[in-house]
């Protein structure tokens, strides 16, 4: 005997399928989203599957099946052949309607750190340019990818995965892989005289991590950090993340002011520094100011974070041992990288902790932040145990050297009186000085439009710089291209240095930051 | 003619070289500590390089070479041949003397959300466990890793591996590779109808990592966040680490029990929940408490965080679709991860996040994040795209119906009034509650012992749970160890009922959170 209910028909529900979609995925969607819009009330009886299926000229099979799915999810009581009604749900508000409105974009309400970060102005570079957009010229930051043994390194992942079939693809410890933590410890050791053991050292996914990561474990929101001025946005990034304020402090041809730093912020929980090769000056930090900075922290009670982003490239004498090795008071936080020596998006890096944090930061690690895949550890370990890295080193050693001193001296050459460019002892990026009432980062995006990727010393600067000057990386572009591209600069620097008379002020302060340091 | 000059011996300093250490270099060190410990002066005159060799016996070259490099590292003042002094450094303190002193473990000066992460209690497991220590039996949360294809695997990542000289070794976008992006908006669309475009998808180094940037992004110290009780200890770690409070919501037949999350905490910032199949307990979040709850988030403005951990393991009728689907409003934060569903170790996992989140959540990735390697993300879009992972999914979700079948037929043969096992329906883990009587805790240590790895339901709740049970999982162990392992358990509850009586009150509480889930 048929009961006494509405057709769907009656109540505004229509079908209408897109193509390939089953008709009772289509009738459940559109019951479901009646009900939730309140178009379908609760407690309202709907048609037997029986009469439903008449009414819209499908099979019975059709109906059963949307009406099941609708009561497994609870949008319909009853049973089948019991009668069907809406279940008495407490449907909030029709805005509810969740389905074929997108959401409107509105205000996110966000934390202060959340805030922060979306405050920080930065752009993506150098991702983006594919396979035909030339070879670059002269990103800072950026290694030779050219020239790293991508073959090489494939064999040794590839090796690696196909034995992944055991313990690495467990999880794994939150500070690392053992046999790469007792790696980078030796290497650190040797290379940098830092003096640390195995336990100490924690394997983060890329500088970035590890300088975030030191910053929320060590900065309360409202603290304050000395931060070099100029200096590496992406610390400054870390330092605001974690609600604290980054103190700009001067860096002269000694390294950071640390009298400046006292008198400014004598109560800053970190310092953040590159002592052996300062960015993006370029300066090592003098031993008395290492002392004195390491006098400072001790009596402040405050850690200082040595970021040795690139003190593997010195082409002119020894590299001067890591302030780290120097402090026996257990006040260091040593950040270093694979990412520049080797390629860009392996993304490892490590910390390197006195004793009395270990526990702390492996908590970090574990809970607050991104293990590093076990398989990339291990295919490291190996290409470290190998003598590849060593060797890789070098290698890039000598490239950077010849391509820094060809850069130098076409700058010598085409630069004259535009660009006053500093020799290449480390690092890889050299600092080409503009005169004195040049806009640089108005020099810089001229550059731009003449297809050569620099960056302005102001976008690096928390106050004005002293001298506009841009920066030029040397790593990443091979030597073929370098003249060419010294003079397109030369071109820009010309244009810029017309184009840019008595309008100073109207171009300065876009503040943006570069990416890809 | 030979300057009047102490020798160095009368200073108190004398070689004593290690093995393989070149006498130029401890002749550096020895001095080099000597200013530092302030053994030597500053002012001091040193002997002339000749006068050194002479007294030590050894090349001229030794010591021009060691006080060179004193010199180069700003320790020594004058140039060869003129008078070599200490230079006039500012030693700070004796106890600054670094070389031969291990530091001292102090009390470390931690932020807030450093101190509070050092104290989260937790424990390492299953990392250690070798080839030689048997197959598990039934640690929670793990997957068979033994059932994954990681020949298979090797072979994708291996071929991604030698391909990558190209644009994977550069820096990548922060939100991570966008064909990965576009391949998990595809699959959670389809499967879980998750709602969203490739712009909203963040991938992250697994789950926690993106649970972690949530928190963080979303709550201010201080704040409230309702966290599922019990419910998953990796959330509640990383609430606390943002500083905020997770205050404990029951959970019931229901799922979350939204009016008690209001009366505890009408202001909360966000909700951490797990409505699939919430974790532990296994219910799956009613549909009249899921639009309760997108309710309260929309009138409270606060989000909801929807960890979709296990969705893919359903063996009884179809998932209930996600919960962001059904919001409209833009206030669920999606979580997923492949970490369960492939390998642990692999440490990929996502964030479905509102457009309004979108610009903050990326600048979070890439200053106070890690990026997930490329390699990796390439390969796990090869291998989705491949069909790879559906197939694997497919079988892995009809190994674990098998395995989770035999272990409740097990136990309900092995363990009648010892542990009431719930069927396997869902999911990588079952529940078995215990007499009323029982101590959880106390049984899953006196498990341990019998090399049964399991977890306390206590361990996972913030108060204490109405009922004793422990987590049984069933994934990770093969089908012909699960009789002698449920035997095994058997035998250790029948002695810890013995030994446990009448001092349950000692043994509860030891508060340790398992690793792992």
């Amino acid at each position: 005997m048929p009961q006494h209910s509405p057709s769907l028909a009656a109540v505004g529900i229509t079908l209408d399928p897109a193509p390939g979609v089953a008709i009772s995925r289509h009738l459940y969607e559109r019951i479901r989203d009646a009900i939730l819009s309140g178009q379908l009330r609760p407690g309202l009886r709907l048609p037997s599957s029986r009469a439903l299926a008449a009414e819209l000229g499908v099979s019975r099979t059709t109906t059963v099946t949307a009406y099941e799915r609708l009561r497994d999810e609870g949008y319909l009581d009853g049973r089948v052949g019991a009668g069907t009604t809406v279940a008495l749900l407490q449907i909030p508000h029709p805005a509810a309607a969740p389905v074929h409105e997108p959401p409107r974009v509105r205000q996110p309400r966000l934390s202060a750190q959340g805030a922060a970060l979306a405050g920080v102005r930065w752009r993506m570079r150098h991702t983006m340019d594919g396979p035909g957009s030339g070879p670059p010229a002269f990103p800072v930051g950026r290694p030779a990818i050219d020239a790293f043994p991508a073959e090489l390194w494939g064999k040794v992942v590839a090796r690696r995965a196909r034995r992944s079939a055991g313990s690495l693809l467990r999880y794994q410890h939150p500070a690392g892989y053992q046999p790469l933590r007792e790696a980078i410890a030796a290497y650190v050791g040797m290379a940098r005289a830092v003096r640390c053991a195995p336990e100490q050292v924690l394997v983060v996914g890329g500088a970035q991590a590890g300088l975030s990561l030191a910053a929320r474990l060590l900065l309360d929101p409202g603290d304050d950090a000395w931060m070099e001025d100029p200096g590496y946005y992406g610390a400054r990034g870390a330092i605001i993340a974690a609600g604290a304020t980054p103190v700009p402090v001067p860096v002269d041809t000694d390294g950071l002011d640390i009298d400046a730093g006292k008198a400014r912020a004598p109560h800053a929980r970190i310092a953040y520094v590159t002592p052996s090769h300062q960015f993006p000056l370029g300066v090592t930090m003098s031993l008395p100011r290492r002392l004195a900075l390491l006098d400072w922290a001790r009596t402040a009670g405050s850690y200082v974070v040595e970021d040795d982003y690139d003190s593997e490239y010195r082409y002119v004498g020894d590299p001067l041992p890591s302030l780290q090795g120097l402090d026996g008071a257990g006040r260091v936080v040593y950040v270093g990288s694979f990412s520049k020596v080797l390629f860009p998006a392996l993304r490892i890096g490590y910390l390197i902790v006195p004793d009395e944090l270990v526990d702390a930061f492996t908590a970090g690690q574990r809970f607050a932040a991104a293990h590093v895949p076990a398989l990339e550890q291990a295919a490291l370990t190996d290409f470290i145990a190998d003598g590849h890295f060593a060797r890789h080193v070098r290698r890039m050693r000598a490239l950077y050297a010849g391509r820094g001193a060809a850069l130098v001296q076409a700058a010598r050459q085409e630069l004259d009186g535009l660009l006053s460019v500093t020799p290449a002892h480390a690092g890889m990026h050299v600092i080409g000085w503009l005169p004195q009432d040049r806009d640089d980062r108005a020099a810089a995006r001229q550059a731009a439009a003449y297809d050569v990727d620099v960056q302005s010393l102001s976008a690096h600067a928390q106050e004005p710089a002293e001298r506009p000057a841009l920066l030029l990386g040397h790593a990443a572009t091979p030597e073929p291209y370098i003249v060419p591209a010294v003079h397109r600069l030369a071109a820009s620097l010309t244009a810029s240095a017309q184009s840019a008379r008595g309008r100073r002020a109207e171009l300065g302060g876009d503040g943006g930051y570069g990416e890809d340091l």
